[in-house]
């Protein structure tokens, strides 16, 4: 396994308010992995993505893209279990369990905040009326999972930050504007969700 | 590692037309399992959910689900994941690789499956007018870039039948229909991916 080190050649493709890159950016920190190359991409200008970018990831031409020793891979869930799989980093910690049962699971939440509370959390901030309070109503049910998920535990991945926890916690960053915006309490429903996030 | 064998009590429960429970089958099948109970679900009628289905998957009340030992694993990638990783069976063969980043490539390449072959497939065969031309469009679009990935190789997997093939080919079993539904041929646009299938 790698270290993450001096040997190894680390790009990230980026852009600051991406979600999914800070999970990117969340993992390496995680694994206490700092010497890598951050290239922001201009994803707000039609036509401005990078030759890099576009060479990287040819087939979805978004960010983020980490790029390990010339190799791209994209997607940012699969791109931190790589690095939970192939970087061991300073901190030598792993996100996914060792026990395959677990893993499982962990995939199996991750992948529920990637198709129930991604596509909601857009619209609660995006859209007004009927729109946003179903957007609200739907992305209340998937936090109250999550939080019966999360049970007594201090993070998803138990007594450690994990998979999951590195999956949701850029959400937490915007619960600010969709309680603003949506003119809601997430506390109120979920305090324990926005404790593990404080 | 499992080898799926007697001691092991391996529940599957399906329906048939699910494409997503094929891919279940089909990977049990490769690893030459087949000593598991498939238990049919009625997924047509209003509430006849059974009561192992609600308590197996709670969070998507949706199958396929996999039991194994009493431990129930849910969303089909996942559990295809979950049964390279931990069930030997027969054949002993890995649907995934073992280099870490042609794994990711082949996660990559089957999320891109439920992603962009999935959605505009069902839109082929439901819908008529703009709405079926622009899915046929986009269905086409995906195809050939996993055209462009299989490129000579017999399979995804390359020699073997692997990870994004089982991805797959429940899609391919439905090309008939979508060419009837649409009238377009895949073939003549994509006669890599229909020589694969066959």
């Amino acid at each position: 396994m790698a270290k993450g080190g001096k040997d190894e050649e680390l790009i990230l493709l980026d852009h600051w308010v991406s979600l999914f890159s800070m999970r990117v950016r969340v993992a390496l920190a995680e694994k206490g992995i700092t010497n890598y190359e951050c290239k922001e991409e201009n994803i707000t200008i039609l036509g401005g993505k990078s030759p890099m970018l576009l060479e990287m990831n040819p087939v979805h031409k978004q960010i983020p893209v980490l790029i390990h020793n010339s190799k791209p891979i994209s997607e940012s869930l699969i791109i931190v279990e790589y690095i939970d799989e192939v970087l061991m980093g300073k901190s030598g910690s792993k996100l996914l369990p060792s026990d395959p049962y677990r893993r499982s699971q962990g995939r199996f939440w991750a992948h529920f905040v990637d198709t129930k509370v991604y596509p909601p959390s857009w619209n609660i901030w995006r859209t007004k009326g009927e729109t946003q309070e179903k957007a609200k109503a739907d992305f209340i049910e998937s936090l109250k999972a999550l939080e019966d998920e999360l049970g007594e535990k201090c993070y998803f991945g138990g007594e450690n930050f994990g998979f999951v926890d590195v999956a949701l916690i850029p959400f937490y960053c915007w619960f600010y504007t969709y309680e603003v915006c949506g003119n809601f309490s997430i506390e109120a429903v979920c305090p324990k969700i926005v404790a593990w996030g404080k």
